[in-house]
């Protein structure tokens, strides 16, 4: 029997037997499933009421909110696709997503809606605007349909638009670290299976309080919204990231699993309040980006109590492609050593496939050395760029998708990201991670946080700098950074220049965004590496 | 990007993660996965050069060993069809089955040789012969090529045919309770999606040792070979049933978690091994088969300290549609109820849709008592009867299959299997549950075994009749047992009559075969109810 696999279908077999547990936390606010199903329903036959229907595109510009998630699921219902927002950008980056999207239904956080008036006569393919309400904030503004207003008048009555799991359901606007935007599309089945293996690999629970310290609207908050709602978890909303805010949360909710970037684990890490206040409850924190430490592992796990889940993805790829759990096998290797795998992506997910070539498309040896592009196959992987035919053209090739992530495999399979393609290091002709040398950094006692680029350099071609943010209260000097870092690394790995900076540029998902550090260095030159 | 779902991609995948790792323990021999895979790719070569290939069926009659998990492999690996033999039938059977798969390719265990041999002549579409090793059994016998000189001159480079995930993949003959067996199909794709409901509800992971209880040929083993393949645990094998052995298996190799028939567990309970040598182990013991006296589970979970999960579902549904944990809100209800709660079918796994409904297909009362139909929907229904079109649409109506069970579903959406939907008894216009009346005689000590059946009865239409068998050194007679009902039901579903015997019939898969009681009530009559 073939069924087509919807995402959608998860809520409803969970309303089914979760009726009356919570869904969503949002401030002092609770939602069950079932009060949640209800809007849901309302807001579907609201958003129908006004033509979206199957392939509409429905732009919504959010902060984590129970609005924002009952959005999704009545898009989902209607076969319409959602438009997620990175709440960080400007006002003209939204004039631009919006306008390539052919979004024709906009839903704006009212805190976020000053960013939207200035270019809201530009926005030719809406032709209507909500407010979704936020704390604090005016409910009502000209030209804006109120989110209760637009819901509350509408019937429960379910409104379910029959699709096929090719259908489109998100398009999401990557965050641009370089050039314009790209809209990466998914389609319900490739949202089905980052959710399975949510689902497995991160063993969601019905027990489980998921704190959404990720922003939704990144890679649709690496599909939590999902997988924990499959399950019957409860979700605790998170508008920003408040450090004591989330020790409260984890408090109070019990907060069980917490998805972030390293440097929102960073800032928990370095908050008072967690030491002041010890919290004895078990929290799997689940960790992308670039590897940690495995200092910041130990502290983790063996300070907080907590369990450290690295993941590897990006948004092409809905987003997970691997996560790095200490393989049954290997439990009894040294602590430190098991620091050291949790720090690395990790293994691939399941349904997923993935090689680490090099620039022949030959796997490199498996010798956790040898560093290659890992490329990355399985029914996760987006459909494709919207209207950039060529984009995806580019990105996915003879079947498999080349993630410009550089990296290493070892015997065990475990995958470690080196850096990204174009900001590895190339100096007198040696690959150098940028990743390896901030680790480096990272296990001096000062530093609060670093990213290493490339400069370009008349003898060696490139030379790492180094961007340091010095701890509060703390002191470094240039030079005794430098010593200390040769006492880490091989001589020609250290920075050879270093900028005390107090705070570093990033992406509305945290990720630092070192295009911003290189410009100055690489001022009128054609090319961003040497 | 789609890539279509094979259900061997989860062997190759734990393959590369896994390699050194045991895949399987059979007596005193041992496979790592990459010997297993090896072993796989000689096999998938040997049969493709019999012009083994797409679509081809590849019949196996075999106790549960490592060959059997290596055909099924090697099959997929090719688009070749698995047509899995009960081992408990007779020889017309076997004749009638594979001729009415048209198996090309018949791998027979040498233990079990004596059955086809004398009906081998008459297997027109099987063009070889092949003889899997049995211990104590020769491993040579003329007309027939031996497994081990099959598959060892071949190579072991991977041999991968592209399929689509509709293309078949199994043929499972059902057990056959009422006239000639019918062949489900299923795809990669409905194995795949019961393969993901496993390993999420039975919760799999790399460090479990599964045993073999239940027979391979049952449902593929429930799905349980793909499911703990895929996260890289132990199988260990189980020619067949020996609670001492069992006992030894568990304690030797560090069984966590095992499959079975109630009868099976039944047998385990009763074995003065497990008193005499306590296992202080946890095992999972997943059953599936009519709901067991919550007695039946307090014994498992308090005396054995084990944790029972009850599960349920058919061939048809690849098979699992529903299991039974204590839902998360549900934790702190009294110890009884809880025991109560995990002896019912339960609620649906994720990807199924099920329904309970009246002879007008409308929803029964989710009140836990009245009694419907179940109906299932969702991937993991099979693709239809083989050669059977009319079977199929009777049994899939409106995008519904009809399971052919009676249930009730409560409050909380967990459903309880009441009867066959041909075993209930109808006494003066009231519906009895066959099953209600066997939990109450299960609560007498004295009773080992029993199964009720509906009897013709002038005044009543029908009346229920018990089948008894008394447990070893104790004794019964049927006034004490009519008289300890009375106590424990309405006297209207009070076993009218009693059947003292030494054993119930059962299929292969340990199932009652009540047909086999009825016959000698029902002879003359043209139907089997009133």
């Amino acid at each position: 029997m073939h069924v087509p696999i919807r995402i959608d279908d998860v809520l409803r077999r969970t309303v089914r037997l979760y009726p009356d547990v919570t869904a969503v936390v949002e401030g002092d606010q609770r939602w069950t499933y079932s009060k949640l199903q209800e809007e849901i329903h309302q807001l579907a036959r609201a958003m129908n009421n006004l033509g979206v229907t199957k392939g509409t595109r429905v732009a919504v510009l959010s902060p984590n909110t129970t609005a924002m998630m009952e959005i999704y699921f009545a898009c989902f219902q209607l076969g319409a696709v959602v438009v997620p927002l990175n709440t960080r950008l400007l006002s003209l980056d939204y004039e631009y997503i919006v306008n390539h999207s052919g979004a024709e239904l906009f839903f704006v956080d009212a805190e976020l809606v000053h960013h939207i008036e200035p270019v809201k006569d530009q926005l030719h393919s809406v032709k209507n605007f909500v407010l979704t309400p936020a704390p604090n904030f005016p409910q009502q503004l000209e030209g804006w349909v109120s989110f209760q207003s637009f819901i509350e008048a509408e019937s429960t009555t379910p409104l379910i638009t029959p699709i096929e799991e090719t259908d489109y359901a998100t398009i999401l606007y990557t965050s641009g670290t370089t050039g314009k935007p790209k809209g990466v599309i998914h389609t319900h089945r490739t949202l089905y299976f980052n959710m399975i293996n949510t689902i497995i690999h991160l063993r969601a629970q019905d027990h489980d309080v998921l704190l959404h310290t990720l922003p939704i609207f990144h890679v649709n908050g690496w599909g939590t919204p999902f997988a924990f709602t499959a399950v019957g978890a409860k979700h605790v909303m998170l508008r920003k990231i408040d450090p004591v805010l989330i020790h409260h949360l984890i408090k109070t909710e019990g907060v069980s699993v917490a998805c972030m970037a390293p440097t929102v684990l960073n800032m928990l890490l370095n908050e008072p309040k967690f030491e002041t206040d010890k919290l004895n409850q078990p929290v799997r924190a689940v960790l992308a980006g670039s590897a940690p430490p495995p200092a910041f592992v130990r502290k983790v796990e063996q300070e907080f109590g907590w369990e450290f889940l690295q993941v590897y993805g990006m948004t092409e790829c809905a987003p997970f492609i691997t996560v790095s759990p200490v393989k049954n096998h290997l439990k009894s290797i040294e602590e430190n050593k098991k620091f050291r795998l949790k720090a690395k992506a990790g293994i691939p997910m399941l349904n997923v496939e993935l090689r680490v070539v090099d620039v022949d498309g030959e796997d490199v040896p498996a010798d956790g050395i040898s560093v290659g592009e890992i490329v990355a196959r399985g029914n996760m992987v987006m459909e494709g760029y919207w209207l950039q035919p060529e984009e995806t053209a580019r990105s996915i090739v003879n079947g498999w998708y080349y993630t410009g992530d550089m990296g290493t495999i070892d015997e065990e399979g475990y995958i470690d990201i080196v850096d990204r393609k174009k900001d590895i290091i190339i100096s007198g002709g040696e690959n150098i991670s940028s990743i390896e040398i901030e680790a480096a950094l990272y296990e001096h006692p000062a530093i609060l946080e670093t990213a290493v680029i490339a400069v370009p350099h008349e003898k060696w071609g490139e030379v790492p700098h180094a961007f340091v943010v010095v701890r509060s209260g703390q002191q470094l000097t240039e030079e005794a950074l430098v010593e200390f870092c040769r006492g880490h690394l091989p001589h020609f790995k250290c920075p050879k220049g270093i900028s005390f900076v107090s705070e570093l540029p990033k992406t509305g998902s945290g990720k630092i965004q070192k295009i911003h550090l290189r410009k100055d260095f690489w001022e009128g030159k054609e090319r961003l590496v040497n």
